[in-house]
């Protein structure tokens, strides 16, 4: 995650309405993804060390979903930028936010 | 697990055998309890909350295993007694054991 200060952002009721859509499909997609993965990792596990393996696997998707949902609107530039990159949201799910975040989302997601 | 002190002693080649085998059977019928509980839960899981859950779980049975499974001489009348206790091991099982040992954990299952 990137630390740099954030420049100060207003989010009209109309853009929190999209912000809010488009991270909760992003999250959808995340855990459903990690769940189908968990599963699969569940069902053919034959061993306390492939238990261990699902055990760390958990751990490490748990401590990153926790700290990447980040819905601060300070952070939700970064946050989609984010997102867009590793493929749980598409930038057009993003359509309605002003000109300039999308830029600077777009800006972020090529860096 | 209990921390008063052990008195010292002695095992046969033939009561490391018979205590090896025990502790691996005890072990390995654990291990496929925990493994059933762990598939059952991820098959049933429909939640990010369920699949916290299933982590907690997973944490807590490493934690406990990993504590538990000693095999250190001095400890073995002590995790005998426990894994008896837990109903993973019966005290026939421990037969050709010195009748000191077996009466020190027949013993200790009784605190």
């Amino acid at each position: 995650m990137l630390t740099m200060p954030v420049t100060e952002t207003q989010w009209s009721a109309t853009e929190e309405k999209i912000a809010k859509a488009a991270f909760d499909t992003a999250y959808r997609r995340e855990v459903e993804s990690m769940m189908a993965e968990v599963k699969r990792q569940a069902e053919t596990a034959a061993s306390p060390d492939e238990l261990w393996k699902l055990h760390d696997f958990l751990s490490a998707r748990r401590h990153d979903l926790d700290g990447k949902y980040d819905f601060r609107d300070s952070m939700l530039i970064f946050v989609f930028a984010q997102l867009i990159k590793e493929g749980w949201l598409e930038i057009g799910e993003l359509e309605g936010l002003s000109r300039d975040k999308i830029a600077k989302i777009k800006a972020l997601t090529i860096m």
